[in-house]
Parts: structure tokens; C-alpha cells; sequence
């Protein structure tokens, strides 16, 4: 049954499998004690410290193992903030940051400081200049993932440390998603990673901080991992976490290469195997093993559930499958269709059998999904319109009813009429104009209403 | 090779590692995915959370799992102190409590918020009525252990817990040391606890805070585990330490009667095996597990050294054995000695046998560490008191040597007579009042001098 959602977890990698079983019996015990139990466990943390370091690019003693990659980036970005309080209260992150660093930077902003998001082009990649612009007098701070999560896009971190550099700002790296893969190219002030997402075990984060980056814990002290990570140390999944990141790394590059064509496989077929598909995210600076596309008229959850019956797992970032129905901040600031969207990460050793087999099944169950929502075939248009202009009410309707509503409705104007939609679903604001990129019209603009929000189309051909 | 130091870290639970082995396998994948490998991680995660409740006594949506009980400390006291900050700002702890609530409290402090401190007595005890004077107006939390982790002194929780209710104050209870031995008693508001003193591995803390507790995290915004305990849930971990707390608690009468009894022995024999020690707790409202007593003019970290080397690991709250070199704050808040200090606490299944190797092998260690420190038997007293009065400059000298300087000196004067010992080293302020205690001198006091402390006792017998 292939998981096909590794950018979520990783199932753990045998060699983590491994180094964890046999640190339950030798690293149990509290590293700060003097007794052989206590040696033997600092041995193990010692060995593991040095291992991550290596692999992160780093001494020993500016890396410290956090509970987590999210516990990792709530520390860091506090502590560079309390750090270099005096430099000013400003952050600077990108719009495409992983929840964890716009949890924290909106901890930050509640808190009084302030916080600039640097926008993203289409394809995800924020630029260099974007970061010039940003980093006004006052900046404490500023963020850059290595990638993204959800569209697998790889940003310009080494530009961006050369802009911070020159500006006198540290930079902090998430590297969540490419740790794995290889060592972040460039001068980066702070790191943070998860190990969970390259096959090491969960509850093990890296937090890096480099020698002379001004840092100041904002928790309660506590002596262990240099005054960065309170708690006492889950030695087994930090050894398990070292040994298999140093297995990954060994294999990453072949692996990269394979599962590249196989992603290249899938970015191609789908937009010919099915209508109405947007691959979202660049096509060559991204991850080896990610790709992300959304599809038209297509209810996300429905979707997820379609291909989980057919027996693969896959994410998504529509709104229908969130908890706060809005879509995922990722696509937003890119500004591309949300509606239907999927993501594939493949774990390493994804064979090609698995990706036809994945290929094979998704058309069948995107048409299950759109016939359901009786959007089977191109919508019937009227051999006359019927009005210059039409107003749709959708409110209470959720994505991706307005969207459909506004398919079967384009051809009700002329070609120079306009439709609008009506409607109080968040993501309308995202979709509404992404359809009319993919489907060649023109997008008016949107007005308040009472109730909701009218979207206003032109219908061009 | 008998280790003695559970309530540092316990090994690994045979039901624990079993737990973990499978989990490895079925609870890898996030908990929030919509897929069969989540939805089997979810309902793992929503089994271990019933289980825990259970044992804790709260329903399950009162309980999270944090990745530490330092973790669980340290957000419950800032959740509470941030959510009834309209109540008032002052924090009550006993003196006594784990350094993971001294902490958090001293973080509160250096915010601007207050701290109270209510004492113990000898035996490390509090009482309702301390906290009844603590709990003055504008109090948002008190913090209570359930037993004291250096000498297992079992708190009056269900008392406190009344006189806190009556004040309307909630009382945060650190069950760190207790939980695998029974349920908190009384009415508690939030309660902390560690998987990995209980044979749980590492990672896993527990937090449970009581409906109605006003509590609001302080953490920047994470939407799992009800938004109290951010990053990625560590399944594998969480799964075993339910498993290990229910399968610990199964046989936690039983195994309490029988340590209980081994305990018993150790307090009756040190006392009688070698000269000047003091066994520090409550010889019976205490933890079954765990005995702590200390040695008059012995160097605590050479002692422990010497039971490694005999094969016996147990830790210490003396000075020289903390990378400080202050002696533990319990028992400097009990009044006692803390020179030559050990703590005894043994892993469930601990046999008579282990426990009279111990015994065997402890006086030779004491007594091989006095011979190093030149204090073999009785000190001299010369035939006739030299001076009234004498002052011995112990300047530069670490514990034990300024009370031993004393132990030599005090025969040189006549009954009646004072020696004053002038030392520079923290650890005296506790010691040399102890040592008049133990051995029937009645302890002057203290004066600043321009180097060190000078203090004075005067003979009685």
C-alpha cells in the first residue's frame, strides 16, 4: 500500500530502527550522572551531537537537540529575537514559511514586535531582492525555509544569507523539508530541522545556533543542551535520529536522481491524463521527491478519500480538508488554485510500478469525484446567451461548488459579459481567480456585499 | 550491577519496550492525516490518552502528552499564571519542589510577577497551614509536589489541595515521583508528570489541567494536543509510556510493600554500620523506593566514585557533586547535612540480596574515603583545652574539609568554649549548624567577615 505523504513523516528508516533499539538498553540512563550508566549515555549524546553536526555543516557545540523541529523554530526564532533586542523588534519571514515559524512570528507580532512577510512569486520561490527590501533598519531576524513543504519549491536560501549578511542580519533556516537530501548551501545564522522527516524517529528536533549569533532562551533555565532545550533528553530517538540521517545522506543523492523522474513522470501525465489540472511549483529548483497539483471542480476531502480506498495517501492543502476551512496559506500567497489539491512525496525506495499504479487510479477517481458533483464533461453551454451579465448567489455553498456554479454559468453572457458570484466562502477570494488564469478569462475584481463577497468575471472567449 | 538511581531515570519497562517496538510500526504517521496509516496513528494516540487519564484520574480531553515532564511543568505553570492573571501575579512553591518548577517560577519573577516560598521542616515536609499563610490575595497558582524526588518525603496534597479550594486558588501538583506508584489523592487543579521515572522511555511528559481551570498557553499558537503542546506528537513513545503506567500501576502494591521493607533495612543499618551519618525524609510518609541519608567529613563525589567502582550506581545532593557547587536546595531547605549525601532509589524488582551488596560494600567506601580526607576514627583532643576561644581559617577549603577543620578543633577548647570557622565555601552555612546537631554543639552564628563567613560554635559537652 504505497504512503505517498513523507513531507508529513516519514515511516522510520531502518538504520533509525536499529540505533533506537540499541540505545533503549544503553541510553536510558541521565547523560549528567557520574555513574557508568550516566558515562555510557553522554557517550551516546556526545557521538550523536557530533554526527548531526557534520551532517548539518556545524561544531558539535552549536547544535542542540530539541523535542521537536517545531519546538526547534519556537526556540530559535525567540531566542535571536530576545538576543538582539537592542538591533530592533522587526522579522522578517517569508509568506511561505511552515505553520510552526508563522506561529511563532504571529507569537511575536501579539507580543508587540513587528512582522514583514516577504511575498512569493507563482511558483513559490520568494527572491533575494525580496529579502533587500525587507530587511528595513531595526530587523532582528529574518526566516527562510530551505524549501517549501507543500509545493516542494526550493528557495534561494544562499542569496537571501548573502542579502542578510551584508545587512547585518542573522537568517534563520528551517530545513525541515531538505535535511535529508544535503547540507543547506550558504552563510545561515540558525538552522532548524525535524527528524522525523527524514525516517530518523519522531520527538527529535535540530537547533543550531552559530557561534556569535546573540541568543537568549526565553523558557525557564535548564542546564541541559547548553540552556536551549529544557527537559531531560530522549537519548534513543536522538541517537536513532543522528544514525539515520547519516544513512539517509549516503543514499541521498542516487535516491534524489531516481525520484526526480518519477516526479517528472507525474508533474507530466497528469495534466494529460486528466482535464482542468494545474501543476503548482517550479518544475526545476524543488525537491527530488514532491509535487503538488490541484484540480478544478474537484471537492479535495472527496478526493483524499477516493485514492485512500484505492490505497494510497496523499496530502492536500485544500480547504475542505482543514480544520479552519481556509486553504492552505501556501497557495494563497502563491495565488493558484486551491480547489482539488494533492500532494505527492514519495519515500525513498518508491518504485516506478507504484507511480503508474498511482497514475493509473487517479483520473478515475478525479472523474468519480467531479461526476458526484455532476460536473462530468465540459458544462452545457446555451446556444444563446441568455443575459449580458448574470449574478450568481452562492452563499453557503463551499469550495468547490462556487467555482463549478461559475463554470456552468460563463456561458450564459456573451463573450464581454460578466458573471458574478456571490459568495461567503474564504476561498472563493483564491479560486475564482485562479479559474479564470487556467480558463482564459478575465478576472474583474471583488466587491463587499452584505452578505459575503462578489467575485465579478469578464468571459473572454 | 545494581543501579540505584531510578528516580533519576528508570530502564526501560519490558511492557514499555514491547509498546515501542509496535508502535514503531502503526504509529508513525501524523495523527491529523486523513489517510489509514493517520487514522491508525489517531486512534492509537486517543488509546494511550484514555489510558493516562485513567491512571491520572481526569478524562481523557483534560490530558495531553508534552515531551517532557519538565515540558509539562513549565507550560502548565505559564498557562495558569497567564490565564488568571486577572486574579493577581503571586506564585506559591514549596521550597522543596524539582528544579523544573523553581525555574518556572523564577522565570515568572524576572517577568515581574511574584513567588512565595513556603518552607518545609526537617523533614522536608510542608504543611496546609504554611499555605494556608502563603495564599494571600492576588495568588493565580501554588505548586506542589506530590513526594520530594531527593528524599521522598510524601507531601500532604489532599490538605493543600483543601485549603487552596477554600482560597480558590488551583494547585498545580508535580507527580513526577509518584504518579507510577498510585493516583494524586485530592483535589488538584493541574497535574505534571515524566513517563521515564516510571520505566516509560524518554519524551514523554504528562499535563493535565482540570476543566475549569482558567488556562491559556503560552507558547506560540499549535492546533495539536488542544493547542497545549506544540510540535509533532512522538506516537511510538506516547503508546509505551500508557502501556508501562498501566502495566506499573498493576503491580505497584505489591512491589511498594516489598521495596518498602528493603528501604526499611538500609534506613536501620547505615546508622548502625558507620559512625556520623544522618538519614535525611520521613522515615514513614515517604516514597517506598527511595532512602537518602548523609556522611559527616565525606567528600560526596569521591564516595559516589568509590560505590560506581563497587558496582553501585545512586546519585547525591551534595555540593561537590553539582557542576555549581552548592549542595541541593532540598536539603538546604530541610536544615541537614549535606556533605557526603546519597540517595538510594530502587528500580522495581530490586532483591534483599542487591540491597545487603549495597550494605556490605557501603561502610568501606565511607570509611576509605574518610581515610583519604585523614579523618579515620575519632579526632584527637589534646589532653588539656589550648584556648578559650579559637578560629580557624578555612579560606579556599570545599566541603567536607571545613567541617572537619572544626570536627579537629573543637577538643582544643574547654566545654563552654568557641571555635569560629572562617570559610569562603556556600555549603558551610548549611553543614557546620548540622554538624553541631548531630553531635550535641550548640551553633552560635554567623557575622560577614571581609573574606568569607565567619561561624562560630560553641561546645556543650
Amino acid at each position: 500500500m504505497p504512503y505517498f505523504d513523507t513531507a508529513s513523516a516519514a515511516p522510520l528508516h531502518p538504520v533509525a530502527r536499529q540505533a533506537l533499539q540499541a540505545s533503549l538498553d544503553e541510553g536510558w540512563a541521565d547523560p549528567a550522572r557520574l555513574y557508568r550508566e550516566g558515562r555510557r549515555a553522554r557517550l551516546l549524546l556526545d557521538a550523536a551531537r557530533e554526527a548531526a553536526a557534520e551532517a548539518v555543516g556545524c561544531r558539535p557545540d552549536e547544535l542542540v537537540f530539541t523535542p521537536s523541529g517545531t519546538h526547534a523554530v519556537h526556540t530559535g526564532v525567540a531566542g535571536v529575537l530576545a538576543g538582539r533586542r537592542r538591533a530592533g523588534s522587526r522579522l522578517v519571514v517569508s509568506a511561505v514559511e511552515h505553520s510552526s515559524v508563522l506561529h511563532a512570528a504571529a507569537a511575536h507580532a501579539a507580543a508587540g514586535g513587528s512582522v514583514v512577510e516577504v511575498a512569493v512569486d507563482r511558483l513559490g520561490a520568494v527572491s533575494a531582492a525580496g529579502y533587500r527590501a525587507a530587511l528595513a533598519e531595526g530587523t532582528a531576524l529574518a526566516c527562510l525555509q530551505s524549501a517549501n513543504h507543500e509545493v516542494g519549491t526550493v528557495q534561494p536560501v544562499a542569496e537571501v544569507a548573502g542579502v542578510c549578511a551584508e545587512a547585518g542580519v542573522p537568517l534563520l533556516v528551517d530545513a525541515a523539508q531538505s535535511l535529508g537530501w544535503g547540507p543547506v548551501e550558504g552563510g545561515w545564522s540558525v538552522l532548524t530541522a525535524s527528524a522525523h522527516k527524514w525516517g530518523g524517529p519522531p520527538g527529535v528536533g535540530l537547533l543550531a545556533v552559530r557561534k556569535g549569533v546573540r541568543f537568549a532562551p526565553q523558557h525557564p533555565a535548564d542546564e541541559r543542551e547548553s540552556g536551549r532545550s529544557p527537559g531531560f533528553a530522549n537519548l534513543p530517538a536522538i541517537v536513532a535520529a543522528a544514525a539515520s540521517l547519516r544513512a539517509v545522506r549516503a543514499g541521498a543523492e542516487a535516491e534524489a536522481a531516481r525520484l526526480r523522474v518519477l516526479v517528472d513522470r507525474i508533474r507530466r501525465r497528469v495534466v494529460r491524463l486528466m482535464p482542468d489540472v494545474e501543476v503548482v511549483g517550479d518544475a526545476d529548483r524543488r525537491l527530488p521527491h514532491l509535487v503538488t497539483f490541484s484540480c478544478l471542480y474537484v471537492d479535495g476531502e472527496s478526493l483524499l478519500h477516493e485514492l485512500d480506498r484505492a490505497g494510497f495517501s496523499v496530502s492536500s492543502g485544500s480547504s475542505c480538508t482543514s480544520s479552519t476551512l481556509t486553504p492552505s496559506h501556501v497557495l494563497r500567497a502563491m495565488g493558484v488554485l486551491s480547489e482539488g489539491n494533492v500532494r505527492v512525496s514519495l519515500p525513498p525506495g518508491t518504485t516506478a510500478e507504484e507511480v503508474n499504479g498511482f497514475l493509473e487510479v487517479l483520473p478515475g477517481a478525479v472523474a468519480g469525484v467531479r461526476e458526484r458533483l455532476g460536473v462530468s464533461g465540459p458544462p452545457a453551454v446555451p446556444a444563446e446567451p441568455v443575459a449580458d451579465s448574470v449574478e450568481l448567489d452562492a452563499l453557503g455553498l463551499r469550495c468547490p461548488q462556487p467555482v463549478i456554479e461559475l463554470a456552468r454559468a460563463i456561458g450564459t453572457v456573451p463573450v464581454g459579459g460578466t458573471v458574478t458570484v456571490l459568495s461567503d466562502d474564504e476561498v472563493a477570494r483564491l479560486d475564482i481567480p485562479a479559474w479564470c488564469a487556467m480558463r482564459g478569462h478575465a478576472y474583474v475584481g471583488e466587491s463587499p456585499r452584505p452578505a459575503g463577497t462578489a467575485y465579478t468575471v469578464r468571459r473572454v472567449r
